[in-house]
């Protein structure tokens, strides 16, 4: 037997292999903090279903791990190579196989990116909901491999709720279908519920039907500037007293304001410390926006009067604000979600942590569904940077963490496990649950191959 | 070792423990068609978690095999007693443990009555959106054991979408706990998900967290009336190309509508052959109905300009279409789903085999899924029930099943495969497919004691 290079280059085309010391170098990592570095073998990029399962019969028989790659936007390690593996990169294939306008359904290869899916359903009035912030670089076979959330899953739900059936290659290069075509179906078990989210550990999605939902042709954006972060947290759970659901509702902070200012020359922080932004959509959305405008000013927020494309405008650049730093030791951002009932509190203790721990801190949240994002970080260079500043990062990590845990929250609320989370895991898992798990993995993969040491 | 019977009795209280003949024969079926009537040893009614494991570890013991229950609305099967089986009733709990109106969220017993919960929630502006037309009587854990869809499930989703954590007791009698009181959570594997639908095979659900949907404060009905099905399931095509998403789309044909009128006295199938019920809630609700009338009417309905009063009056009658009578050998209920497009064709292929076999048909729809439940049925006496007649019937539903499969579509929408579907299961899924799942099964229950035979 040859090397996997050898098997490889067998069954695939010599311009589908790369083993060029940049190429390896450039598919060794997502965007997430690397804790053990490894070069992959090699990366491939098949572009046929038939050549996927090639590559995994050939990694199989020699015993290679396998890590599946989107576009490694993923920022929890998902796609980081692990010792003696591959890479395989979906990113060929990317078309987009059936766009159903009257089933509201399309069927794609994992490789298209969402933002493409997006443009393609707008035509025909619909959209693919879950939308994150990466959307015009992420795939949807990374999406669905995180069931990664978004800004509008506050109304529309996340990936799983819009994932319908799944074409998936098994670890032993054999190919199943999961689900079903229609918008309903209970036959068997969930086995595309279980494939959602799995992070590329049970098996390689290789075809996804969605639904697709409307395209609604109202948007309201409001804009509440608060004077600090808690009271704009507070607004968040006024929304939801108000019993208006909107399709987006953001949250950011003093120091995302600063550094959007930053980056875009704009002038967010000199007009409040904290910034809400709620989108409503629908035939409602007028009526619903004049509800939010109310009881936002009623909790003490500048609602801007301006028109609707200005804030719409920072809704872009929200969408923007984890500015083009790569997470790395110095800067660790974070997902937690909580009991929304919590939010006010956990803004709280995060304030303190930072504090307590004397390292920078910023958040921005899916602030509807109670997903933060804090980035907590200390600066690369000058003083701050003494020999205790790096552990007292990580201790502002872990109390973030657990202080999440203690409000009944969990640790990834969207970017998923991946290899960096794992450390925390234990705290939210018991271990009978994480038992189970592995015993499902074992069932998939009993030779664990497909992205060891992620997820579980 | 004592007979099952005697560890019950040590474990449960004398009123909790029910051996009498009319409670076993009462216990021993649900709503669906009987194809192996057997007669539990028991019936137990735990009113505890601790009682649950209790139950579970003394039948793991004596390799007695248990039918969980809830309120035996299921028209599958799935609650129908096995051989040498106890059939373990949730109805006793049906505590609301806690109702979280910051959060969104409730946590409660499996017995709680799906209305009940809906009652408690309402106080608070909210509402726990999945609601099968039996919401008056199935119990919340069965409604997660079937993963059961329901009316407003067009825009709100089916039961898994609502349910964010489950507490859980497994083949051996130990706890385990799944999922987050968050609303968004992807650490692990998605094992709520795999329990949600598993039909009792995988756990017995003993507590579960939902999250609960705004109430709308404003709701629209539309009644169109059609000259015949067909026309009203285009219309339903014609909603959807308007690209306005229905709280509700429900799709009664003329034989429904005789029936009702035979139970209610309504004049309904004076008025049409066919009824397409349509309601719109939120902001938006009175802007979208217009919208709908108004695509209706170009559609050929006569859309009733009686106020909504009257439009939701039918609505409660179609969520007692089902009438009183349960599925038997001459009356056959099923639960098809296709895709949207194809309703159309799939209504006229259902007609055509009604006639080709002599059978008589009525359907009702949840037509915004393309979810469709066909009545098959032969006259209990009379001429035409001839040797042949029972024979027509079944062909009639293979026939019908085969047809939806064709299209793309699945056995069942919402019901779950129970007992009486497992006949058409490898019709839909290859043996690869049900292979995996078996396994899972052999995974969670390794000896098979629970609910066996049924779902997969
Ligand atoms: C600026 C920025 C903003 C972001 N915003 C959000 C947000 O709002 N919400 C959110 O949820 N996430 C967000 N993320 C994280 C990331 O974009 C998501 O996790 C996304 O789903 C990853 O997609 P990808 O194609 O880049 O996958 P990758 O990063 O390449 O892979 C992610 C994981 O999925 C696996 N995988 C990828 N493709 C497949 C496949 N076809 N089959 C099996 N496994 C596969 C990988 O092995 C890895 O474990 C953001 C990231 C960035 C950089
Ligand atoms: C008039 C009528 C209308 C209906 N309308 C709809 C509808 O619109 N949509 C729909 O989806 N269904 C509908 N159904 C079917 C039925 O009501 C649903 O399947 C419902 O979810 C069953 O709930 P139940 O409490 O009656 O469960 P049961 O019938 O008692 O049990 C159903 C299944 O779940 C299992 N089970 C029950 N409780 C548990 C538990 N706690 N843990 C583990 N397993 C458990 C049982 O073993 C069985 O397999 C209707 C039925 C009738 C009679």
């Amino acid at each position: 037997m040859g090397s996997i290079v050898d098997e490889l280059e067998a069954v695939l085309g010599p311009s589908q292999l790369d083993v060029s010391e940049v190429s390896l170098r450039r598919y060794a990592v997502d965007q997430a903090p690397v804790i053990d570095f490894q070069l992959p073998v090699a990366v491939v990029f098949p572009e046929t279903v038939a050549e996927v399962q090639a590559v995994v019969k050939a990694c199989a028989d020699s015993g290679v791990a396998i890590v599946p790659r989107g576009a490694g936007t993923g920022v929890s390690g998902g796609a980081h190579a692990t010792r003696n593996c591959i890479v395989l990169s979906l990113e060929r294939m990317d078309r987009i196989l059936a766009l159903n306008p009257d089933d509201e359904t399309a069927v794609v290869e994992p490789g298209v990116v969402n933002a493409a899916l997006n443009e393609a359903a707008a035509e025909h009035g619909l959209m693919y909901a879950p939308d994150p912030a990466s959307f015009r670089s992420s795939t949807i076979g990374g999406n669905v491999a995180t069931n990664a959330g978004g800004l509008r899953c506050a109304k529309y739900g996340v990936t799983r709720d819009s994932v319908l059936a799944l074409d998936v290659v098994l670890a032993d290069g054999s190919l199943i279908h999961t689900g079903h075509q229609t918008f309903k179906g209970v036959a068997g078990y969930d086995l595309t519920g279980l494939f959602v989210g799995s992070e590329g550990t049970l098996g390689i999605v290789v075809g996804i039907t969605v639904r697709l939902k409307y395209l609604p042709r109202e948007v309201h954006t409001v804009a509440a500037f608060y004077p600090d972060f808690r009271t704009a947290a507070a607004g968040v759970l006024a929304v939801g007293k108000a019993r208006v659901q909107p399709a987006i509702m953001e949250l950011l902070d003093g120091g995302t304001l600063t550094q959007l200012d930053d980056i875009h020359g704009s002038d967010l922080s000199a007009r409040g410390r904290s910034l809400l932004l709620v989108q409503t959509d629908g035939f409602g959305a007028a009526a619903e926006a004049d509800v939010v405008r109310h009881v936002l000013r009623e909790g003490g927020a500048t609602v801007t009067t301006e028109a609707s494309a200005e804030a719409e405008r920072l809704v872009e650049l929200r969408r923007h604000s984890r500015g083009t730093e790569v997470d790395d030791e110095y800067r660790v951002g974070e997902d937690v979600a909580v009991p929304r009932s919590r939010l006010v509190d956990y803004v709280a203790a995060l304030e303190a942590v930072g504090a307590a721990q004397q390292v920078h801190l910023k958040v921005v949240a899916h602030a509807g569904d109670g997903n933060l994002h804090p980035t907590f970080w200390i600066d690369r260079q000058g003083p701050a940077i003494d020999a205790g500043a790096m552990d007292r990062l990580q201790a502002a990590l872990d109390e973030s963490i657990t202080a999440a845990l203690a409000m009944g929250g969990t640790i990834t609320g969207e970017h998923g496990v991946g290899q960096y989370k794992l450390r925390w895991l234990g705290q939210e898992q018991p271990e009978q649950v994480r038992q189970l798990q592995r015993r499902i993995k074992d069932l998939f993969d009993p030779e664990g191959i497909l992205n060891p040491g992620k997820a579980i």
